[in-house]
């Protein structure tokens, strides 16, 4: 069913770094999106929930993904997030990441309309598809519906996987449900699925899960990578719970925060924590609080100062 | 508090038709928002939910509020929706409605991120606000948690209200609890509040309403603004109670569709019939349904086909 291999293994939904004034720091962006590579993530998913894609606009987007690029980061490496509300907007990420050799894009359903039919999120992705008419596209559905109040039903991809079989490919469930995460592996062979957090990183390896994509790998991929390599080894549950026990302690905080909250200490760069609205920074409380149960923890963040 | 005087009465959420392709049908538009005017609309709410906006790029609605103007139709009547998940697209949004004379816009909170915090939406709002920087912006607050997942709270409106007195002047309630939209009459005398629904409107002129926003404005609006003429004599209870009817009976189905099905109806013209995904047409079923019912009402739609 699948035409060619796909990369597994860890993707980063890699954090957008702000300046003071709200701007893109574009130069960070790149730094830390070369870092992650560098420290073995299998690939990065920009613009995800976790990059705060959604508060950008598609001009930064796309001017992003032209410097990351530019910047010497493999176009392969990248899944670029791509859906938005609009199918024309959704339309113009998904050539723009295919036409920069983005090996896949993830794809969130046009998330303002609540309450739409299964016939509805199949037509967004179908017209996607066929406006892109580019061979070389490859999907991962993106299934968050905490965040996007809409998702992808185990009916709507199977009538995708059916309609388009080269072209979706993949999903990434971040429902934060073990169990649909299960049925989506044992209903789709050959589907890659990537759960949304570490948490499930194991059991989804043993049952033929691609990976995982997760927004705490922005400070924890060499250990999830690490989970990837060996989780056939008798180690691989130890590294699990550690994996699991950093994740929980992380996701006390909101999670983009926190995570920008983290780098800010490890690379002494108090800019790292600013996002956008709506969003907000962590208090001074909550970052000591949360580094103090990291500390606790086997957990290891590369302690370079990148920049102040 | 109030610096001048607001349009008042009932504003038309106008829905957008696109053609088979799935494009804007531009002219459509135009005429169907120029009818709505010589209906009595007290002015158009355009980029709504019921116009599809989140459906529409920015490009589309800076072009299409630009024909609206060049056909003649008065900036002074619209009331632009800008609210968009991006700051930047917000700001280039409300930059455009208020560079071209638009007496307010509609402002949706940024959608994506649900659970945020007050503190967020209110530095949401606050951020464009100094960004626009222009003396002659005035804000209408979107709240429609059903659809939007996160809304204003009356803390947030009270803080809004203090700090730009000036700027933020109404809000159209879409939450569907009349609890909530008489809790803001009550708090904030001046503030502009305009219901959601027409099955409200008797309600909030009595306690010093500004009128309705409602979807079934595009094809049932010339009673509505009636009621907001007559609403201090006797004949208000029933013209309410006819408009409550027509509401429930075309509530039953998806707003959107199901209005476009009364216009695809009226105007002989099936072209109306067309929604972008996520949303779908109403079946052939539902519109007989739907039209059998609103037969039985008292429900005059002008029957005069405008194109084909």
């Amino acid at each position: 069913m699948r035409i060619d291999r796909h990369p597994r293994g860890v993707f980063v939904p890699a954090l957008t770094p702000f300046q003071r004034d709200l701007a893109v720091d574009a130069e960070r962006f790149v730094t830390h999106c070369k870092s992650l590579l560098d420290e073995g993530a299998g690939g990065l998913a920009v613009f995800g929930t976790t990059s705060e894609a959604n508060s950008l606009s598609n001009g930064e987007r796309m001017h992003l993904l032209d410097l990351l690029i530019a910047g010497g980061v493999a176009a392969g490496a990248l899944m670029p997030g791509t859906g938005c509300c609009a199918l024309p907007d959704t339309v113009a990420l998904t050539r723009h990441a295919v036409a920069h050799g983005a090996f896949g894009v993830l794809l969130l359903p046009p998330f303002y309309y609540k309450s739409v039919s299964d016939d509805g999120i199949y037509a967004s992705v179908a017209e996607v598809i066929q406006r892109v008419a580019d061979a070389r596209l490859r999907i991962y559905l993106y299934h968050i519906p905490p965040m996007a109040g809409v998702g992808f039903s185990l009916p709507v991809i199977e009538r995708l996987l059916k309609a388009f079989p080269a072209v979706v490919v993949g999903i990434k469930d971040s429902s934060g449900d073990w169990n649909h995460t299960r049925a989506m592996l044992e209903a789709f062979p050959g589907f890659e699925v990537f759960p949304g957090s570490e948490t499930y990183l194991l059991d989804a390896l043993r049952r033929g899960g691609a990976g995982c994509i997760s927004a705490t790998a922005n400070v924890n991929v060499a250990a999830m990578q690490r989970l990837v390599e060996t989780w056939m080894t008798p180690a691989a549950d130890t590294l699990q719970a550690q994996l699991s026990a950093v994740r929980a302690a992380i996701q006390r905080f909101p999670l983009v925060s926190a995570n920008k909250a983290i780098l800010a200490d490890a690379q002494s760069a108090p800019g790292w924590n600013v996002v956008r609205p709506p969003l907000r920074p962590l208090s001074a409380e909550a970052t000591a609080e949360l580094l103090r149960s990291l500390a606790s923890l086997e957990f290891v963040l590369r302690k370079t100062p990148v920049t102040a």
